[in-house]
């Protein structure tokens, strides 16, 4: 495994590492979360990353309850966790879901640490822009947690370019913490934030980036071209929103095209969508989801067939690919 | 249940929120307040406002008491407290009473903290501005309030705006938690520091509003217009600095003209006084009183009689009213 | 009682005040301190002085354990200490004595909060400059001991206006919590720092006073005239740095000259001294001593005498002393 | 023993310090560590030196067990230890060793106190500079272990002079904790960086020096002159990098040549070394190891010979090694 530096920040996160989303406790409890991470760990993964949101805190506390049985070094493992969602409440979103504002934010990340059952998280986002909160009252919010000691870094996810800037303006104004890493989808068909929105901020801010969605929701895989599978994410009832993009045919099609490249590297479809994002030298870690260890050291074979990925090779992915992104 | 930021806080208010001034410990005990914030809540009443010297710290412990009684989500309500009367003590006033100093204000907050039996408030207020204190050491002191964790936002009450605007600059000059909110007095008769003297500062720094005394002390429920009558506050022992103003003859004679006005509209004299103070857009919450359930269902009436307040009859109430408002 | 703010702060002192320097612990127990510190506190005396190298640390303990049999609530008095002369060690004077670096600042509060059995002290100052330590060092650890609840406000004690102005304006610059209050030397034949020394600091940063020595060591009540009694504070073994100045002759004919214009206005010439120096505006508290009640109650007479301080009898009083003063 | 101020800062440390390096642990054990130290203590010594990375931190658990025997008080002792070379771990140097990120240093104080014993220590080095962790990082975390009480001043160990003024801007511009000290090599024949690089550095910001192998890892004791000891460090196993250094045939030709002048002083070369290094004005304290007492009876001796080192004296010193040292 190899690490990279998050943007700026001196902390070190592997090139691959492993989210819960979806997947922790509706498809994996504790027992197979203990096996995953371990998997994981052991191939050289540092970097594991969590939401409130994602399963309604049940995927913090699975992951908690499974860094406990694992016992590691403190030292030798990141934990994230993200806040703007929030958690049903009796007067439905007010104040709990969809926010920033410092009531939420400091009483979240006190919810997070009791689910994990840590004394500090390593790295916690910002999950959305919160455009009823003053940037600056989100700033301060996120600073103190660290200063508070409950959290090492800060960062955001799918904010504007505008937005973070604005964020790292304010904390070096007020002399507070400032983000250091941004959250955002990239895959093949989805690259104009990273590679152009975000463009001057990693030489301005330095900002780091960790990836979802190298697959695409599953499309990179190759099993939507004939529809969508009965055991796939795009059949499942809450996943609706993803299945008009899943089935899009110029996607499928070219994924079908992409299929005899990775075969001639020695690897799968999706190995090579992985591999792929982590040619990008902004992205610091690509979030990877599995709910099996056969998936995870699938994806982690991805590593290998980044090695192979000559410029020659990027090029054809690139006309196949190119012309689909947003 | 309408909400509304605070000001430019990310801090959301219900329109209608409950005071307890007068009314807590004097008129209404423990189950009493259980019974009517419970009707509040499910209303989607989700401030309650306070002030250490609302009976002289009996409200906060009554009000405490009843929280703890209802066990609300702590996301779900905002609870405040206010600063600057204090309590008596031996030495009379000094450092105790009617002062904004640090001395005061650190040990402020721990009472009330203590009698609320909660880990912080929600909102913190300067009860009255302080002469006799610079506003750099009060600034001082509730931003440490914030900063220790005690308190989430803070403001003040019945400040002038050059005072707010004081404490604004030195905030961010020094990097401090900034105040987001004034209480001002705000009713039919009672206008001038909302929609003049304040009015650079909604949009400079974004000031929100809770008004108190929307009724006018009851004046605009129509109940003053043939005198004082036994059992209303005004008859109260210590009332009698409100007695005068509520038994003004113009003003009485233009609360019976409003009342044709209400009963077009299907409601209360009362009410329709309540829903004019939210029609305006700076006012981020009206803080309404009530000693029974009955009172209190009638203000929330309220808000079905804003949804009615034309720009035609909003012209009306003022003909009525403007020439008698300061 | 009159009270007056600590200069431009908002804590507010009684003109009048209770010093334990030389006498607690050695001259004054704990029953006798509980019995003098009732009678002060009775007459609205509420402000109590004490420093960590008076009776090395035991002064501390002495008025700690009165004001736990007093059962005083916390916001009736203001207790302060001082730092820099430390206590003795192991290797002398190297980091414990005589300095104000942030080892010995840092540990001495915690030390001093001990002997007091407090979880704050009101004023905490530093005793003398130190030259071998940067005022922003001390400004640091002291705007720390706030940060960190210890304290309320500081100060200094014997500093030059060049030191003062240093202090105040580092912390402005780096946004920490100012020095408020200087306590110097203040009698009627020593003058120099208050009323020329500092006099451009009342305006500029709004320093307050709190004076030592109103009747310098004794002098000032004319018990030294015919040499050094044997019971007096003259005479004790350690103390003999002051014999000199307690013998001057020149000094002694004046006090008593001063003692039938004393007693023109019903007092004795300590009295008078001490209500001399209450009629600087500039002074927020003058600090009293007193072994016995009966004494205590003697210097409280000295507010009488105060109000009978008029400009013609000031200046008589400025004829005899004036060119005595340093 | 004579006392000097850490450069600017107001903390003061012994001429002659003691390390641990090598030693503790491996040569010392608690109880040959409480000899040594009480030794040392009574002839003055205040500071003793250690770091995290020293016998793999059973170095910091020797000297807290021998701390807790010997009972002194905290005031009468400065203890350090120094962060970046961490700890062996699971995934190898990621985030743990080598670095100066917030992750490592947050918990590697933690970690230091724990072994220790201690509630703080007195100086915090940053044990070499850091090149994948901004500046800025690593100050913000060193100055957040001062603000929350666990260290009380921090420095550098071999940084460079732009990264320390580096350092020292980003503090000022953020009203940080500023770093007060550097530790680096001085000997006769290493000088580069004390005497030329870091000349600016002592006026413009204050900079203290705390150096370490005075005696050259024992080249300056002559003892390498014939080769190397069986018995002597340079034998190690572990300290195969010093051998060559150790018995460079220029260098201890040189050393043979000091022998008389020490002679002449009535002292070791070894002393003699140890003198010239404290003659140094720039340096506050020479950090000095020893394994027995009568080594360390030895090193003190230096003192007496420093004051025999005449400005003639040390010109003939210079001849000799001026023209061999980097």
């Amino acid at each position: 495994m190899r690490y990279r530096r998050l943007g700026r920040a001196g902390l070190q996160v592997s090139e691959l590492s492993l989210g819960s989303w979806v997947t922790y406790h509706n498809q994996v409890n504790v027992n197979a979360a203990v096996e995953m991470m371990a998997a994981a760990f052991d191939a050289g993964v540092n970097f594991f990353d969590n939401a409130e949101a994602y399963a309604a805190g049940e995927s913090e506390t699975v992951m908690g309850q499974a860094l406990k049985k694992l016992g590691w070094n403190r030292l030798d493992y990141v934990v994230s966790t993200k806040f703007f969602w929030g958690l049903p409440g009796q007067h439905g979103p007010v104040n709990r879901k969809n926010t920033l504002n410092r009531k939420y934010l400091m009483q979240a990340i006190d919810g997070s640490l009791q689910r994990f059952g840590l004394a500090h998280l390593d790295l916690v986002y910002c999950h959305r822009p919160d455009p009823n909160t003053p940037i600056e009252e989100t700033v301060h919010a996120m600073s103190d947690m660290i200063t508070q000691g409950k959290a090492l870094y800060w960062g955001t996810s799918e904010w504007s370019a505008a937005e973070i800037r604005a964020a790292w303006d304010i904390a070096e104004r007020h002399h507070l913490h400032k983000p250091v890493v941004e959250q955002p989808q990239y895959h093949l068909f989805h690259r104009r934030k990273v590679e152009h929105e975000y463009a001057r901020l990693y030489d301005d801010i330095g900002l780091g980036l960790t990836t979802w969605s190298p697959l695409a929701s599953g499309l990179l895989t190759g099993k939507y071209s004939a529809g969508v599978p009965a055991d796939s994410r795009g059949a499942l009832q809450d996943m609706g929103f993803l299945r008009e993009g899943l089935t899009d045919a110029a996607k499928n099609a070219a994924v079908q095209q992409l299929a005899p490249i990775a075969a001639e590297l020695g690897g799968t479809t999706a190995q090579l969508a992985i591999a792929w994002a982590t040619k990008n030298p902004h992205v610091s870690s690509v979030i990877t989801g599995a709910s099996k260890v056969s998936q995870l050291q699938s994806n982690l074979g991805a590593l290998a067939i980044a090695d192979k990925l000559t410029p020659e090779v990027m090029a054809r992915i690139e006309e196949i690919t190119g012309k689909l992104a947003d």
